[in-house]
Parts: structure tokens; sequence; C-alpha cells
């Protein structure tokens, strides 16, 4: 009879031994001498590997050896799954059977030596991903992923898919890149010797959107409570660690919601994904807090624990001015907030996530809701250890007037926005909402440094490569 | 003391009666007399309405005309949620206090006349959502793409984000969008005379993705089973009502499975997808039954219940020559099938889902495992009915080699592609996967006729509004 194979995490788990199994995978690692040979077998399924013990008389070494069975290798093992007598597992495979399916040249597998550094592993990004570390990175990637849904889903919100290609550039938050399929060269030419976009696959310019918000305010104002979860662009020539030419967004958006319900929601989903990750990825963060950040899971839990502080942007101000530390950027009411203030704040001052609200409207979008002052706007910010701002939303301004008022003070054409115009025209109600940048969420969770490393694939400056 | 908001889909499953409520949304319509005044109140939580009741005494018919309580507009109700007399719901509010956020001209509200055309409504997408349909279709489309995630996860899948700007045309599938920072006009040239794309954003050519695929498998021969969800593009003039240029594909990618094992998981998949729209939106299916397709939940519970008929391409076509309809291409071992022949197969002869397999390798794409006969690969097609090929996937080619011969043979670059290659060359593992085209899946789910009223906004040739 046939045996179903197993995944390595549920023969891990498993309390059912002397049984018949079988397992698939790539070899980790294969040691042992003349008596018997330990191979670490790993298919993905979790960070550990299952010990596979096959005795030398009918696996001798050489054997193995020829046949290929060393690191990177990928493989097929029947065996007996019994308890183990090694430290470290509870079971391990009394191997009956050894097939590979392919080889990894021992000479040329670049996976071959430990210790690789992470820049190095970039460069490798198609083999990345059979490392520990980027094994961990990437399971914790998709339990976040998949938290955000379950949360939105549990209460109440409609998963909807904004454009990627756009005609009008949202918000102005950033340089876009262009989508065409004109001629590279001498495309056609209007009248006026510019560029023919009429001729263009949609009839006019697009670009890849910056941001799915507005079009996330349309569903909002139709089904209540929404999200987008999809990937953004900016062309910005930013060579950081902190910033990725294309990432995804998080952009929940919900009618009748005021600033106060904004905070409370970004502060509920934020410790909802950070305990999901607790609860669901221990042993990848076991692992990462092991060989990246000591502090990882005390952070993790420290959020979750604690209420987030929140206080409005003048008030930061002021606790900014009369703080004893010496700053870079001065600090005065009107200008933004650089990444030394936010730290100061969370990481000295509060100890703990902050959200700041209402900032001059001045450094904010057109479409924030405008307080009754007429100087600052009901945005909100949260801002996290390490990683600065993680949030950023606002209640919008659902007055057509002040909303008509505020694009032209900030230059944004009617014309491009007529139908978020409309949105204000007919049954306008206060709604809210926050973009949350995925990456730095998993940045955050797994105690990554640099961003290209939490995401399959980074593009950046002269890199889009596989 | 003040009361939370409830959502209507609460209120209408609410048990609780005799309690004060305040309830959110939009007005659907007003109708009474000088006693009584009746206003359908939708939050989009649900298709139902909740029918507010209002003494005319306390809300004469003019005063809440003034106030502009008509169609479209946002309203808070405060009132007590009571046993209903009418006919259609359990309960309704018998209103204590209503207040209009943002009214909706009853004059040039695009949506005051009922009876629309969908025609007339893709021009106006911004309000569509608002309307019974679209709200049905959006919460339809919610509801499966949170199943995919569900039914992955549950299933040991992870998540993974492939690149949506791409420098390599992966499959050769289709005509690709550029994406660019170059001038407009005179981009810089190299000696050759050609555009020097050295020069640009990523520092070579660049693209919008036409398939996660390739990059899904990286992942697969490491985390074992994967699954991507995420936008893909065509930039072909194709203005049909089944083509888009911006969809949303779902690609799951599996270590070790075999040709068998794609079309296990392909059949129990779609399944899983369709039984879950007929748990969880019952009442919008109901809806669309009634107004859009009478056979819609016929159909969809026809999937869940039948066996999909599994028969390779060679048999298909013996079953076409020998059918006594008359097709409008003709059918020939070697051609690829035409929709009128997926249809016969569906709907005329087996009458239920198809899987057809082992195509030529001629039609299919340079990565399908080559079978033993040299002349077909390892393809497998899921044609429903009404939508045809709604999955497209096969067992990959793991073999170094013959993957190579094969790319020879279709002139696909192998400099593009060292890494695709490096996945044969270090571990190489038999494995599968497919693709799903997520508008398609609405599409069927739905029994929508335009895959442009299945996606918030539409992309296709001359229109990228909104």
């Amino acid at each position: 009879m046939s045996v179903r194979r197993s995944s390595v995490a549920a023969l891990l788990a498993s309390q059912e031994l002397d049984r018949e199994v079988l397992v698939k995978g790539w070899v980790r690692t294969r040691r042992g001498n003349k008596f018997v040979q330990f191979i670490a077998v790993n298919d993905g399924s979790t960070i550990h590997s299952i010990q596979v013990v096959a005795n030398a008389e009918t696996f001798p070494e050489e054997k193995l050896k020829a046949e290929g069975v060393e690191n990177g290798a990928a493989v097929a093992i029947r065996g007996t799954l019994v308890a183990s007598q090694g430290k470290g597992q509870t079971v391990e495979i009394q191997a009956t059977d050894i097939e590979v399916y392919g080889a990894a040249d021992t000479t040329t597998y670049p996976l071959q030596k430990k210790g690789h550094t992470l820049e190095f592993l970039r460069e490798i990004a198609h083999l990345r991903p059979r490392t520990n570390t980027f094994g961990a990175v990437l399971r914790l990637r998709h339990a976040l992923a998949f938290a955000v849904h379950q949360y939105f889903n549990d209460n109440g919100f409609f998963y909807v898919h904004t454009p990627i290609i756009t005609g009008s550039d949202a918000e102005g938050a950033g340089q876009m890149f262009r989508v065409t399929t004109l001629p590279e060269q001498n495309p056609p030419l209007n009248e006026a010797g510019q560029v023919d976009y009429g001729q263009d696959f949609f009839g006019k310019a697009t670009n890849l959107t910056v941001s799915g918000q507005l079009e996330g305010e349309i569903a909002a104002m139709a089904l209540g409570k929404v999200y987008t979860f999809g990937p953004t662009f900016r062309a910005e020539n930013s060579n950081t660690a902190r910033h990725l030419a294309e990432f995804w967004m998080i952009e929940p958006e919900m009618a009748f919601y005021d600033l106060q319900d904004n905070m409370d929601l970004a502060e509920d989903f934020l410790k909802y994904l950070v305990r999901y990750a607790l609860e669901k990825c221990q042993d990848d963060l076991k692992f990462l807090t092991e060989h990246y950040d000591k502090e990882l899971l005390t952070r993790l839990q420290f959020v979750v624990d604690n209420d987030f502080q929140r206080l409005t942007y003048t008030e930061a101000v002021d606790i900014l001015k009369s703080a004893k530390q010496k700053f870079e950027f001065p600090v005065d009411w009107g200008t933004d907030l650089q990444s030394e203030h936010e730290r100061y704040l969370v990481e000295k001052h509060f100890k703990k996530p902050v959200i700041l609200t209402n900032y001059p409207k001045d450094i904010k979008a057109f479409y924030m809701k405008l307080d009754e002052d007429g100087r600052t706007v009901r945005a909100m910010d949260v801002l996290f250890p390490g990683i600065g701002e993680i949030i950023g939303g606002s209640q919008r301004e659902e007055n057509l007037e002040k909303l008509q008022q505020r694009m032209q003070e900030m230059h944004v054409p009617e014309e491009d926005l007529w139908w978020y115009l409309d949105l204000r025209r007919f049954g306008s109600a206060p709604h809210a909402g926050f973009g949350l940048g995925f990456e730095r969420l998993v940045l955050f969770v797994t105690g990554m440094a640099n961003i290209r490393d939490v995401i399959p694939f980074p593009r950046f400056p002269r890199s889009a490569e596989f």
C-alpha cells in the first residue's frame, strides 16, 4: 500500500510513532560515520528539519555521496517514524528508502557554505528562500498577510481591488512610473509638439498607482467598510534600507468613522497582527530573535500589551522643544517631523508606540479634514520603535466646498478628480482611513534591518532582477 | 448613554428587540403618506435595506424633503428596533431621530432613476457600487478573494508576492506594457541608435508582469507549497466581454506535485470556492439569480456536486471529430481548441466541467513537462460552462537539459532566465502549478456576462478612468 506524503511540520508534531512515513524535501546537512548517516531534511513547511537516520550497512556514505545526497539535493525519504534518541528533536525517521530527484553540485551550489551575508543573498534572491533566515521571513510575511485578510473579514470589511494603472496622479505622493505602449522612439506628437497620449493604449497618459485610497473611498461610500491590499509604486531614486520602488500597501477606508474611530482601529489592527505572528510563528520568531535581534520577542510582546500613546502634533512639538537631546534638524511648529524626532518620542520619551494627530494642514495631503481652527487637519501617524511611521491616515474632508478650496490651494486639478468630488456631491458622509506599508510591518515583526530582505524580489534603483 | 452603531446586517439578524439602536447608511427609497413615512436605509453590509418607520407627526414629509431625506442621502437614524408589521422583513426601526450627513440632489444624482443599463453604470463606476447589483458583485468578489486565502492557508500554502515590474518577458504570454521614467521625447540612445535603457530607473528595460509563475516556482522550490494572488497585465487590443488589460491572477505552485496532484488540487480548490460563495453569500446570489441568470444557483450547486470530467486532448479531438455539430473552425490534432469546441465538450457532450490534459507541445509554453511520447506535454486546462478555460496549468519540466532544449526550440533566451534554470541545476524536483484568472471566477460565480462588471475599475483599450 502506498503511504501518503507528510510534511515535515506534521511529522515533527506527530504523536503517532512506529509507522511508515514518506517525506519529500531538500537536504540541509548530511553527516555521520561508517555505522550511521544522519540527513537533515527540510521541506519549507517549518524552519525545523527532520532528522533521517540511515543505517550505513544499507546506505554507506560512498553510495549516498555518489547519488548526490548532499546539501541542497531534493530527495524522497521512506522510513519509519520513531522517537528520537538525539537532542533537540522528539522524532526522527529510520530510513528504508532514499530517492534523489535532483542533486546540487557541492562545488557550484551557491548555498554550499554557511554564513553568507545578507548582501550576497540578495544577489541570489532565487535561492535565498532556501535559507533558514528567508524561510522564516517568508513564512512570517505569509502569516501577516493572511492575518490582514482574517482581521478585516472578521470585522465586516470588504476587500477591494483598486486599479494599478491609473490616469491620475492621485495624491501627488511622489514620482510615478509611466506606463505606455507607444513607440520607444519618435512617439506621435500633437499639434503643440507634445507626446500625443491620445494614441496610447488607454487614450491618455497613465502611470503606476501610488495609493489606492481615493478609489477606496468610492467603495467605502457604498459598502461601508473596505480595505485594499495591493502593490503601489514610487519612482524615487532612494537607495535606502527603508524604501522600495514597488511595495505592498494596506488601505482600509470606513464610512461614518471619525479620527477617534480611525485611531482605535489602527491600534487594534496592529496589535492583532503582532499577536497573530506571536501565536502562529513562534519557531520562526525564535530563530530571528536568536540570530538577528535579541530584543525582538520582547518588543513584539510590548506592543501587544501596552496602549499606544496618543497626542497632537502641537503637544509633540512642545515636548521636542523642551527635550534635553540635541537634534540635527530644528523643531518648529509647522515643519514636518524628522525621523530623529519621531524616534525620540517613541524610543526615549514615551518608550511605546505613539499616535500623533492634528498636523499642520500645510504639510499634509489635500483630502484631510480641516480642523475647526483652520490651521490643522485630522491626520494621524502611528510611530513604531525602530521603524518610525508605520501608518499614516486621516479623517477625510467630506465637505465639498472645503475640499475644493484645499484642492485649489494645493494645485490639485478638479477635472482629474471629478469622480472624487462627486462622492461629496451625492450622499457625502464623515469617513476616515489609513495606509499601512506592508513591508514596514514585516520589517518590524521580523526584526530585519533592510526592507530589501522582507520582500521576495525587491525593486529599487538599477535593480529589477528575477 | 450613547448607543453603539449597528450594521444593517447585524440588525436584520438580531433577535433582541425593543431596544434603542443607531444605524448609519444611505437612503435607498422614501415613501409614505401624511401619517407615516417609510425610509429604506442600506449601509453596504448586506444587499437588504432596513426599513425605518417615521411617524409623520414628528417627521412630516415636507420636513424630510427639506432636509434631503431622499434616495442617495447619507443619514444617521436613531430609534427602537421592533418586530416589523410589513412583508419581507422581520424587524424595522421606529425612528426617534434622523440626521442627514449629505444629501443627493434629486435632479442631478445619476442613480436617481431605477433600471440603468450596465453600460451606463460602467461610465459612473464611482457610483455603481451603490446599486444592488454591484453591491452584490463586490461582496461576492470579496468573499471569493477571502476564500482563496483561507483555502491555501488551511492547506499549508504560503502566499508569495511576486514582482509586478519585471525585467523579463516570462512566458511570452502576450503584449506587455512598458514601465519607464525616461524622458517622453528624445530618450537617451546607445551607440547603436537604440533607446539606452541602461539609463532608465532600473538600469534595464522593464515591463508589467504577465504572470508570477516563474518567480512562484522559485518560492515553491524552497517553501514547498506557495501561491500568488496579484495583478497581471496584457497590452492586447481586445475589446471583448472576456478580456481586461489589468486583471488579478491566482497561481499556486507545488513542489513534489505531478499532473494528477495538480488536477486534484484544481478541482478541490474550485469546488471549495464555489461552496464558500453558496454558503456565505446566499442573499447576493439569490438577487443575481433573480435578476440576471435564472440558472445561476443551479449551475453553482452542480459544479460542487459533480466530479469534473478528465480526459486527454487527444481523446477530446476524437470526440469533436465525431460530433454531429458543425463547427466554424475545423478540429485537427495539433491545433488549439477554439471556444466553440470547449463549450461543446462542457455544455453539450459531458454537461459538466472538464479537465483536458496532455496537449501537443507546440501549442503550449516552454516550461511544461514533456510526455514520454515526445509530442505532448503535461498541461491541463479546466473548462467551465459559459466561461471556457478558467484554469490553465501543468506539471513543469524539471530536467535541465530538456528544459534548455525546449527553450531553444521556442526561442526563449537562456540569459534572461538564468535563475529559472538554476532551479533545475540545484535540487530540482518534480513540481506543478496552475493559474486561475480571478475575474473569470467572479464572472462564473456571479453569473454576470461582461468581465468589466466584476472588477471595480476595469482597464481596457482607451479606458483608464477613475
